[in-house]
C-alpha cells in the first residue's frame, strides 16, 4: 500500500542519486499569476523518471536483484531504469519497439543496459518484457502503475513543498498517471489545500476521459508528439489515486503544447519534451483556475528530438510573426523578382528562401509564380510588406 | 579598487535579486573531463548582467541617484541594467541603435526603462548615452569596464566556490572581460591553485590579440553570432584584471560555438546564446588543458534570436547526420519520383522537401533535376540512401 512513509524513504533513497532540481519563478510568462517551474527536464536523464525506479528498485530483495530487472520502454522511463540499474550494479534489459529513434537507444545503452529491440510497435515490446520475466525470474519495472515507483515520483512533491512553502496549485502532466499520482498523494496528506491538476494531450486522453466516465477505457490510439505522455490505458492504482487526490485533470492541443515549448525556450531558456509542457500549457491557454494564484507546473522532462525541436520552432515563428512565406504571381518580365526584393528589403524582411516557377499549370501563360520565404519581426511588418507589394501592382496569391 | 570585500558585499546587497543559479553536472558531454555548468542563463533577464548592475547602481548616492542612470546596450545589459533601476525604483534610460531586434526592445521597456533608439550603430548609441549624461547628470553605467561592475559579477566566483569545493579549472566567457575580471579575481584571492580560462569568439578576440600583444587593440569590426561578446576594444580595468588574474584566453570558431549550443539543448535541456556557449565550446573542442580534471563552465546568458536558433538547430541537423539533402538528375519520364522515394522510404528517410525542375539551363534536354530533403537517423542512414539510390541506377549530384 503506498504510504506517506514510502515517500519520505524515496526521498531518503535517492538523496545521492535524483537532483533536487531547480524551481524556478517564470516571471515574464503569465500576467495573472505567480508561476514556477519546477524543473524535472533537468533532472538526471532528463526527466523525473529516475526518482520511481531507482526507489522501487531499490526495494527488491537480494535475490530479486541478483536475477536483474526488465522494463518496456522507447523512452524516459527506459532511461531512468537503465541508470538507476546502474547505480545499483544490476543487470537491466530494456524492451523496446525496433523503430525506437537511435538517439534513445543509445542513451539507454550509454547507461549500461541491454537493449532488446522487438519487431512492431509497444505492445509487441511490452509481451516481449512479460516473457523474458517470465523465463529469467527477473522483475518487471513498470512504468507507472506501481505503488513503489508512484511512491519515488511523489519526492517531486516533498521538494516543491519545501521550496515554496505556499504554493496554491500544483499542475503536473499525466500520461500513465504515475508523476501525478505521487504528487497529488504527497501534497494533499501534508497539504490538502493545495490544488493539485493533471494536464493531458488532447489526443491521448485516456485518464481525462476514464475520469468522466467513472471506468478505465482504452483508447484505440494515440497521436499527439507529446509521446512520452501517449497512453491507451489508465493503470489500475494511478486510476484509482489520481480519482481520490487530483482535483481535476484537463486536455491541451497540440499547439497549445507548441506553443509552450517554444516560449519556454524562449523566455525561461528551457528545453521541455511535449509531455512536459503540457503542464505550462494548460496555465498559459487557462485551462486550470489559477487566475491571481500562486502556481507551480512540473516540467516533467526534456528528451525531444531535435528535429521535432526543429519543427516546433519553425511553426513557433510562423505563428508569432517572425516568419512568413508569401506567394506572389508575377508577369513574366525582367526586373520582376527586383521590384518584390527591393520592397522587402526596404520594409526590414530578411529573404531566406526563394522559389521561382514558370511552368504551374494553374497559372496563365507567360505569368509565373514566386514563393518568398522570410525572417520577419512581427505581424505589422509582414502587413506592411502585403500593402506595399500590393501597392506596387503585385500580385498576392496567399 | 577592487577588493574581495567589494565583492562580498555585492553577494550581500544581491542576495533577494539575483538567483543564486544552480550548477548542473553535464554527465553526457565531456568523456575525459568531469564538467559541471553555471546555469546563468537561467539568471533573471536571461543573464549574469543584472549583478553587476544592480551593484553598481547600489552604490550610487542619495543625489546621484535621483538623477537617474543611463547605459547603452542593444542586449544583456540593457536588460540587467533596467531591471536593476526598476528594482531600485530610479529612473532609467537606456540608448540602443535603432536597429535593434524589436524583442529586446520590448524586453527592456518590459522592465521600465526608456528606451533611446538612436540611428547608425553601437558606437552612435553610446555617444548618445555620453551626452545624456552630460546633459541631465545622470550617471553611466558602463557594460563592463567598472569596479564595481567587476565586483558584482565576482559573485559568481563565490557561488561556484561554495557549489563546488574542489573544482579545478573555471571556464568562462569574455567579451569586453567584465566577467571573467571579476570571476577570476574572487576565485584566485579565494583559491589561487583553481585554473581561470577566458574563451571569446575566433572572430571578436579582442582580448585574447590584446593579451598576446601586451597592450589593448581595437578590431576594425567584430562578426560573431555571439553577439553577447562582439566587442572592438578591452576596458582597461578589465585588461589589467585578466592580465594579473586570468590563466590564459582562448578562442573558439562560429561552428564551434553552434555544435556547443545544439550539444547544450540536446544533452542538458538549455538553451545558452552564442556568447554563453563560448565556455562549453572550449571545453568540447580542446582548447583548454582540462583532460582528467573537474572543471565549471559558465554559461553566461540564453538570449539568443530564435530565428538564430532556428538555424543553429538546422545546420546541427545536418552536421550530425540528421537533415540531408540529395540532388539527383533524372530522366525526365513517368515514375522516377516514385522510385527515389520508394528507395528512400524503404531505407526510413522521412521526405520534408521536394524541388523538382525541369528547366534547368544547366541539364541535358529532356532530363530534369530533383532537390530531396530528408530526416535521417544518422550518416550511416544517408550513405545507405545514396548507395541504393545509385543501384537502381539514379544519378546523385550532390
Amino acid at each position: 500500500m503506498l504510504t506517506l512513509d514510502k515517500v519520505y524513504q524515496a526521498a531518503f533513497v535517492l538523496r545521492d542519486v535524483a537532483r533536487k532540481t531547480d524551481l524556478i519563478q517564470a516571471r515574464n510568462m503569465c500576467t495573472d499569476c505567480e508561476l514556477y517551474l519546477k524543473t524535472e527536464n533537468l533532472q538526471v536523464t532528463g526527466s523525473f523518471k529516475v526518482r520511481g525506479a531507482y526507489y522501487k528498485i531499490s526495494q527488491l530483495s537480494e535475490a530479486e536483484r541478483a536475477k536483474g530487472i526488465v522494463a518496456c520502454s522507447a523512452g524516459n522511463h527506459a532511461q531512468g531504469v537503465a541508470l538507476a540499474a546502474q547505480k545499483m550494479g544490476i543487470k537491466s534489459v530494456i524492451c523496446m519497439p525496433d523503430g525506437a529513434p537511435i538517439s534513445k537507444v543509445e542513451a539507454t545503452k550509454a547507461f549500461g543496459a541491454e537493449a532488446c529491440l522487438v519487431p512492431g510497435a509497444y505492445d509487441d515490446a511490452y509481451q516481449k518484457a512479460l516473457s523474458l520475466c517470465e523465463e529469467t525470474g527477473a522483475t518487471l519495472i513498470h512504468p507507472f502503475d506501481d505503488e513503489e515507483v508512484i511512491a519515488g515520483q511523489g519526492t517531486i512533491g516533498l521538494e516543491i513543498l519545501e521550496q515554496i512553502g505556499d504554493a496554491d496549485a500544483v499542475v503536473v502532466p499525466v500520461g500513465g498517471g504515475g508523476l501525478v499520482a505521487g504528487v497529488a498523494y504527497a501534497i494533499k496528506h501534508l497539504r490538502p489545500d493545495i490544488k493539485v491538476y493533471g494536464v493531458q494531450a488532447e489526443r491521448a486522453a485516456s485518464m481525462a476521459q476514464s475520469l468522466k466516465l467513472g471506468k478505465q477505457i482504452t483508447l484505440d490510439s494515440v497521436s499527439t508528439f507529446a509521446d512520452g505522455i501517449a497512453v491507451k490505458h489508465p493503470g489500475d492504482n494511478t486510476f484509482k489515486l489520481i480519482g481520490e487526490y487530483v482535483d481535476d485533470v484537463v486536455t491541451v492541443t497540440e499547439d497549445e503544447i507548441a506553443t509552450a515549448i517554444l516560449t519556454l525556450m524562449e523566455k525561461q531558456k528551457l528545453v521541455a519534451e511535449g509531455a512536459g509542457a503540457v503542464s505550462v500549457a494548460a496555465v498559459m491557454f487557462d485551462k486550470v483556475p489559477v487566475k491571481g494564484k500562486k502556481v507551480v507546473c512540473v516540467v516533467s522532462g526534456g528528451n525531444i528530438d531535435v528535429n521535432i525541436l526543429s519543427r516546433v520552432v519553425t511553426r513557433g515563428l510562423v505563428t508569432t510573426g517572425r516568419n512568413a512565406t508569401l506567394q506572389i504571381a508575377l508577369e513574366d518580365k525582367p526586373g520582376q523578382l527586383l521590384g518584390v526584393s527591393s520592397i522587402i528589403s526596404r520594409c526590414g524582411g530578411n529573404v531566406v528562401s526563394v522559389h521561382h516557377e514558370r511552368s504551374d499549370a494553374n497559372m496563365a501563360v507567360a505569368s509565373c509564380f514566386l514563393k518568398i520565404g522570410m525572417e520577419t519581426r512581427d505581424f505589422e511588418q509582414i502587413e506592411e510588406i502585403r500593402q506595399e507589394l500590393t501597392k506596387a501592382g503585385f500580385k498576392i496569391v496567399s
